[in-house]
């Protein structure tokens, strides 16, 4: 747990504030960031709902993990719940986790399990006395706080992106193997990002319509902006999503075109060579009356035959256009 | 049947209360909750029908088995239908049974088939002084009825996760033989819930938008509440059926590479060996004048020629990536 | 032509009126039905449309056949075309047949091609004095008529479902023969069916939003109640075709199964014996020298041969999981 | 072009009329139908122009082809473009003109390429003197146009309803031999209907709603009447697609049966006579040393090993069920 | 960077302006249009910026390239980006070039990063001193860019229509060879045009109906046009992308058949010579007491045996219509 005090001309950062220290913030004219980490802490939570006047269904959802990102109007303060994704493993894993943000006339409080990097960026641009942050109200800190997630979204499209690039080059160059578990694997990706992009993108739609006194008008640009992102990511995870089924299409076809050239091969070698083998076989039988096997020119004779049916066979193949 | 009259400081329960005694509470302060096992007994639903003056069209909604989940409003009543959804036979099969809910001024009535465990958690927690159900008023019980059993639907849908997810590694990992027929249950299941769940949630979009005195505003947050997990068990469904379209497209991939492959090893071995096999059999024949059989290094260049169409064909099929 | 005036305390029924008795009746205070079998006969229609004040455009919709169903607002009728379905031939065929029905102040006109069932348990239920329809007024009489033709919707979707039924059972158990055409077939009815009832349910939805004085509020829980019938009915086509559409997948991936066997069943037979034969090929040719035919062993260590190369191909075979 | 004045006792026909009659007949009481042919005439259209005060937005609409259908309010007159199709060589290829109708208050202009015949229609129920069209206003008029375009439709349906019964016929069958290309052309003309039909609806709708002095109620059951046959040809149109798409699928399943089919027999006969071919080759082998070959019953034995090979393989064909 | 200010008297050019020259221009009565193309010259964008007072936001989205269409409103100006889509390589590639435009009272900044074709055009109209866009306001300039920049999409659809069309001769002609690659990249121009299109025609579509006081009534049918030809381009996409599906599934079915046929033939030949060459090699057998071997005729009957099975497999074939 750790607060942050902000004003114009004021930063000042203080870890593991006591209720006390709060109150009197709360009470104060600045503007305030209480980032709380230990979300597993019933007893710290508890206490924080009562300086707050935090209903219990906010608190529970703040409690409850993996909610379905949503932006709710309370008495006197707005509950907006997110999700952070980033990849893990080398992006062969998406994670995420649970950003509930709780913003107040002169407060913002941020719930999350671990630190992430985002917030240290959130941080150091505070720190910045001439930055937009420390001049305009909490709404522009929570947009930042969304804004700094949405971001991150990007680059989970940007790694699907290429991850779909690099199927694409070896499906249509035929040169590599294609395991087809990466192709579900970013097919799976892509539903993970759009189940919490699609209520988040609803979440920034509310909120632009939002008539409620803490939300000030000099905002709705910026939530616009992100709201378009949003828009953005999707229309393009959608693009995404339509170049993995052609892909896959694309892959079942050549896979039915490279059995066909085999079944193709093997009909012609052995259309041609069966019945000639069975017409050796013929003179290869022992009966003691067998006419053509004295012939002085029997066995150029056969031969001639065996080329004859070849010759008709490879130019029967040939107007079929086999090969 | 069953009548627990409860109130801030009161809990009383009666089994098979006559009529005059439901009359007597109906017209008195307390709210009670009368829950009606015996939906076959058409007596008994007639008298009560007489006693809370239900509308006939109600009373045959709630005789219907396995109707579609609604909300309606009546003079004196609000009628809610729902679907309670549970497994049987170890998750194999998915059986409903219909809720009916009468939400009048001081009264919640219940009818069902057959007595369910989450009516006893109900009664559990109205028999606890300090809870909400028993200082809310009647909404409140009826959404606490509800939101027990779209809790069900997320055992369900856990259920369906689990064997997708199994299902999904035996397809990828190739290992173990993968039943079609899975597959299809696995998909009617989704569909079961599905049309279940849609209706449920536009039941629930519906409570929200109510004008009615009985309702009371204090329980719109609880609504909300519900109709949101109906939408995330919506969207989760969706997602496993995609899932499940993804698997089969995968599985039908992936047997056509191995019947590739298999195509390809039948084709090798016969194209190598179908022509050397002709060969042998031509000097197999027995024909008196075939100079090459008296040759005296005949049989060790026919050798040469087999080992050099061998290594043709396989330069060939090498080229092509056969192997 | 039969005519049926019928109030609270009157029954009465005649068969081909005159246009004099039909006048006397509508300018009369009792309620009337008028059911017109004769739709061919274009002079009678003239002659009704002159007595009832009948537009133009209403008459041409009556006379046309396979209308899509629809209501529509006159000066002082209401006109409403809908589609009687049945099965013919033990369901292998659907028929339609339109129903138009006229309603007015005191009388609702039917005019039907051919006599059904349906209208004579209509007729059995005016005969009812204690009846709603008796009690009910011209709009009641109306919504009955509808209903008991969405009943028989009812009756064409419990065939396809239990057909669907059977060629789910063929299917998975893989025992008896499944015909194509049957699947064919049964999409084709579920799409005749979702053609008539897309509009009736279009015409209801528009129906309950009707101010007209001739729809009584009174009316509306019963439009109300087919109105949901015909989603039902609707939500359960979809179902249904959703399930043919998973059942043809399934039957394509079985044959894939299936050729997948057959095709390593060959492979297998054709790679082991295929090469035996061409060794037994080669000691089968008549050279004068080869030196192997002499030897003592010879044939024994061909056999030696012959049972080593098999042991490798099915070794290899088992390594593949081929069996 | 041509000019028809008309009016309730008048009818008045005349060719190649100059700006002057025409200015006349503007000024004049009586309403008249302007019918240009001779679209790629600049000159003419622009004197058009001039004489009727057509904006040059209008005029550019008039001037360029195949444009989308569409409605279009100007200050004193409406513009309408729809599309007349029809079909060629046969039925093998749909061809579009566009119809520009230009609705004033007593005028309507109408500008074509080629003459049709439905025009020709057109100009004999205008010469009925008892018709509604010389009764009613400019609006009936362009409804009767429209109208008689629309119906043009119903012909290319028919035509491709017919030919995808055919078609069916011929998959289910499985007589006659399915060309690939005729599926394709079936869609494609769908798809050609579709893209001309479906603005042509929404065109409707919008006159439906329209509020121009130009267009009087009288004629709105009538605008209503050609809106849904659009409905009506939409619904089929998507009716014949989802039966094309059912028909491909049929016909896909139907070639991997025959396909399942010819590999069986193929392997029924390789899998039997392969190893049989081998044993008559190892007997056929010319060492020196084999015992068999002088056994006295060795030849009749083998023929014993021969037909228990064949029976073995053949209950284990039965057994799979693969004949 | 280069400024024209025009009216309808004026036409003045001038190239690189400075601050001042801008903002002298920029108080007069004249309107004038700015083309900027540094747009990577942060200083110079800046300091633009301070003369016409262009907000942070607006800013960025100029200098931020690949950003969805948009129209925005701000205190003085409105700001458009729109994507200008061409073809690179002969048709292989499409690469977008984003164009910002400021329409102000009386100016229209432009922002591009590589000089179009398209706006020599536009300088081209603007110097013909009778033309509409010397007379009508800004917004007509800024109307007659964005038109400007979808005549270009028109060529791009074009040359799509034209691949699809000659792929879809090679499939159904069955001549030529069909690369899959170019079915592929034919649907990503799709997607990619479709990307830029759809958010272009909402931005029309917001335009159509925003009250601003830059907006003039008169240009309104101007803009209905772009925004109509928006919606045609996207039907032809979308028809386009429909009939590539086709394509797809006729080729995979031709693949199908021809694999069928190929098979057929195989099964055939293999079918009628593998059990005679068996025979053959019976009779090769070289077992000492083999009686039919001495049969005067054992000969001839085999030939006889050897036609008989023949005939019979080919009247099996011929009756299952194999060939």
């Amino acid at each position: 747990m750790e607060i942050i005090a902000f004003g114009e001309h004021l930063f000042y950062k203080q870890s593991q504030p006591n209720a006390e220290e709060i109150k009197t913030l709360l009470e104060g004219d600045h503007k305030f960031w209480l980032n709380v980490t230990e979300t597993k802490d019933s007893a710290l939570l508890q206490e924080l709902s009562e300086v707050f006047d935090i209903h219990s269904m906010a608190l529970n959802d703040i409690k409850e993990k993996r909610q379905r990102p949503k932006i709710e109007e309370y008495n006197h303060f707005i509950l907006i719940v997110v999700q952070m994704l980033y990849s893990k493993n080398h992006g062969l894993d998406i994670e995420s986790e649970q950003v509930s943000i709780i913003l107040g006339k002169n407060y913002v409080i941020t719930f999350q399990e671990t630190p992430f990097d985002i917030f240290d960026q959130i941080r150091v641009r505070l720190e910045n006395p001439h930055g937009r942050m420390r001049k305009l109200g909490t709404d522009y800190f929570a947009y930042a706080l969304i804004d700094a997630i949405v971001d991150e979204y990007y680059l989970l499209l940007e790694n699907i992106t290429d991850r779909i690039e690099i199927l694409e080059d070896s499906i249509i160059s035929q040169d590599r193997k294609v395991r087809l578990s990466e192709i579900y694997h970013q097919r799976k990706y892509i539903q993970q990002i759009k189940k919490v992009i699609w209520p988040t993108r609803e979440l920034l739609s509310i909120w632009r319509k939002l008539e409620n006194p803490l939300i000030k008008k000099r905002t709705s640009p910026f939530i616009n902006d992100v709201y378009e992102q949003t828009v953005e990511i999707i229309e393009n995870l959608e693009m995404q999503r339509e170049s993995i089924t052609t892909l896959v299409e694309i892959f079942m076809t050549d896979i039915s075109l490279k059995q066909n050239e085999v079944m193709k091969t093997l009909t012609i070698i052995a259309t041609i060579f069966i019945p000639l083998t069975f017409l050796a076989g013929v003179y290869g039988m022992n009966f003691e009356f067998m006419p053509e096997l004295s012939w002085k020119y029997g066995y150029w004779l056969t031969w001639l035959v065996f080329i004859g049916i070849s010759a008709i066979m490879v130019f029967y193949f040939k107007r079929k256009k086999w090969f």
